[in-house]
């Protein structure tokens, strides 16, 4: 049966199907440290929406597993590809098929980088909003994926906020056109959304149309404050906006983190126990908007610092941006992904601390604290998330439940957060949306055991 | 079983349930200018969650359709209320529960006026964005139920852009807290999404999670401009698009529109043929945008008059506001509500005239040109819609497709665009809407009849 499989999709799409040992080694795990078991079927790489099509066909006909991807940067284990199962990639389908200045529309397939379709709406004076952290890896099909969030959000809104439409491949292979071109439209139930962050449930995303913004004009200016400790910290961010400023972007880095990537860039070591906010403000106003900001955080203990030239910015960024790889010299890492109205941040960063006591963890945690969401990284020795780190992990979800937040931010459910989905969502809601993905895919044979555990 | 059913909604929820003929009556239309047939079985004004859970309760064991209601303002019928059914108004559920200056969220019960709420949020220096023209008379609900849009929305977004969470009531009682508090939350489907401009017939709206904004800073400032005739104007509404600036609002009147208003408010006539185009530019940049706005539809042929004060600005806004009395001046009307990128809107006149001289009809057009969205006016004699101008709606929906436009971009289907509902979303996505409504509803007693025809 499974070589017929095989067989089946070879005879259809030829050298689009991968059965190396490599190529099936390589989708079993995505950016989150985390593996599936067992050796996939095959990876079939679709070149357009036909091979989408014939691959769901046949998987279909013969009840196997079907894994979308795009290009496996996800941080939940939603791309890992197991034992009986084929992994379609479209991260070749990767073409611009219309860029509209006039009506701030493009339509891609979703392969394309984030960074790639942006460098090439950049000599338009357009961009596409969502900036995850991976956007120079990641593909925007994975992007709508997984909802992804980024850094700019609390200011230029999330992927939900910036796709008009989808095409979507079902199950059995149909191809099916979501939403609309324009700015407004409420013919029907919103599929677009339902499928944006479905993490490859409801179907295989071929095609996208994309909502874009005009380049935001002059320079952006950037700032750091450093504080005694991280609580100080969260609370002057939560006072950046309660102000009523916003800015595009406000990072926090607590004393853990600030001094491992510190170390790592080879700079002086930071007050012990100190904390960092960096701050990017865009736009006509960003100086004024800087200088407005400043004045918070002085006046919420900060030292603040504000960058001369870009230079300097580009000294404070980074630091902020070699967050992962002075993680990963801490040791293995399983980051986590809260999100918390943002005047709870400074409950939340108690509560780290109190689980880091409570279980004997360090957890560094680096925060985009201009939307609340927080990434707790549980540092550990071996290949192997211990016990005691996914209790520890369950109070903090739980923990930022009580405190009015969620799950997971930008990350998505994927394998790793499956557990947890029945307490945010409840009983009712979680059947309710399982039976939502057996009316797109009655089978169940799209990336079966995501998201809802079995 | 019609009096068993009214004997128990009484005996549960006392003068709750209204059946006097005149609640009856009133429930049967909105204000579309079209009515359900039959008298309802009762009127049912809910005052809190229960009240919503005991009426769906006995609704479901006695199979009663039960279509809810906000302030009865939908162009659509889709509150319209007739035979054996029961009305649910949460009119009278019109609490503020919390406003949260620091995180800029607001939750409310859905029966408040859009207008009450935002006079509530002002003295915070806060607001919740979607501003439907009906934003004095409509509910919050009744403006997530249809996905409402409005004059604002290039700039600021429509519904679905400022709510992160409802609760909802499923048809057989349940209640489910859909969504979060967060800026960012992707905790498995997006079914807030889904709910918003779902009509109805997944279930009721009983509260939401609104995302609000800070009050915009400084004076608003606004501009007229005549054109030849309304392809002229179309086209530089385009310009203003293209050229980069971005309005807060920007409206067109046609030459029919312009005349009648200018008719009912006894103003001199303007010059025959001519169109209009009003805009509204708001924040720091606001006279800057105006002015840049300004040689952009003079260059585009506009006889362009910038209001030299608040006065002069009201005086011009008065006149975009009289367009539905002015329109009922002219006869019965059926309100259409098609939406074209906004490059497009200079093909779509020139289909709305071609339609005119087809059908030997006039249809007196305003459109949210910042957006694409246009309301032509279908106008007749007597109450019942003439075969004639159906056929001309198709005519319009059609050429709004072949234009890459939808049916509606604002008011929603209800029971006036359903039979179109399958030819802008195909068979395959028609039957797939319908199957995840019967996920909600599996008994179908959630305001049937409405988005999907029977």
């Amino acid at each position: 049966m499974t070589a017929d499989v095989v067989a089946q999709l070879v005879a259809e799409l030829g050298d689009r199907v991968d059965v190396t040992d490599a190529a099936r080694a390589a989708v079993r795990a995505d950016k989150s440290g985390h593996a599936a078991t067992g050796m996939p079927l095959a990876v079939v790489h679709a070149r357009d929406v036909a091979d989408v099509q014939t691959t769901l066909r046949i998987a279909s006909a013969t009840g196997t597993p079907v894994v979308p991807r795009g290009a496996g940067t996800g941080l939940a284990g939603g791309a890992n590809t197991g034992l009986g199962e084929i992994a379609l990639s479209l991260r070749a389908m990767d073409r611009i098929l219309s860029v509209s200045s006039d009506d701030l529309v493009a339509v891609v397939e979703p392969g394309i980088l984030n960074a790639d379709l942006n460098a090439a709406l950049a000599p338009h004076g357009l961009w596409w909003a969502p900036d995850p952290a991976s956007r120079d890896i990641s593909t925007v099909g994975g992007n709508i994926a997984t909802g992804a969030g980024g850094l700019l959000c609390a200011k230029y809104g999330v992927v939900r906020d910036a796709v008009l439409g989808v095409d979507l491949v079902l199950a059995d292979g149909r191809l099916l056109r979501l939403g609309h071109r324009t700015v407004k439209g409420v013919t029907g139930l919103d599929l677009t959304s339902l499928v944006i962050g479905s993490e490859g449930i409801l179907g295989v995303v071929v095609g996208a149309t994309l909502k874009l913004r005009r380049l935001v004009p002059g320079a952006t200016r950037t700032l750091a404050a450093t504080f005694a400790d991280v609580r100080d910290a969260a609370a002057a961010a939560s006072a950046v906006t309660a102000a009523g400023v916003q800015p595009a972007i406000m990072e926090l880095m607590d004393a853990a983190c600030l001094a491992a990537a510190h170390r790592l860039l080879e700079l002086p070591a930071p007050t012990p126990g100190a904390a960092q906010l960096t701050v990017q403000t865009d736009g006509p106003a960003a100086t004024v908007e800087a200088e407005t900001i400043a004045a918070v955080l002085t006046a919420a203990g900060g030292n603040v610092r504000v960058a001369a030239d870009d230079a300097e910015a580009e000294q404070l960024w980074t630091v902020r941006r070699s967050m992962h790889p002075a993680m990963e010299t801490l040791g293995t890492t399983l980051i986590e992904d809260v999100s918390v109205p943002r005047s709870a941040l400074p409950a939340m960063f108690d509560e780290i601390a109190r689980i880091e006591a409570a279980y004997g963890l360090p957890i560094p945690t680096v925060c985009h604290a201009g939307d609340g969401n927080l990434h707790p990284n549980f540092i550990f020795d071996g290949p192997d998330v211990p016990e005691v780190v996914w209790e520890a992990a369950e109070d903090l979800f739980r923990s930022a439940l009580r405190l009015g937040g969620t799950l997971t931010g930008e990350h998505g459910v994927g394998v790793l957060k499956r557990r947890w989905l029945a307490d945010e969502l409840g009983d009712d809601q979680w059947r309710l949306q399982r039976e939502i993905a057996r009316v797109f895919d009655p089978a169940g044979i799209l990336n079966p055991g995501k998201v809802f555990a079995p």
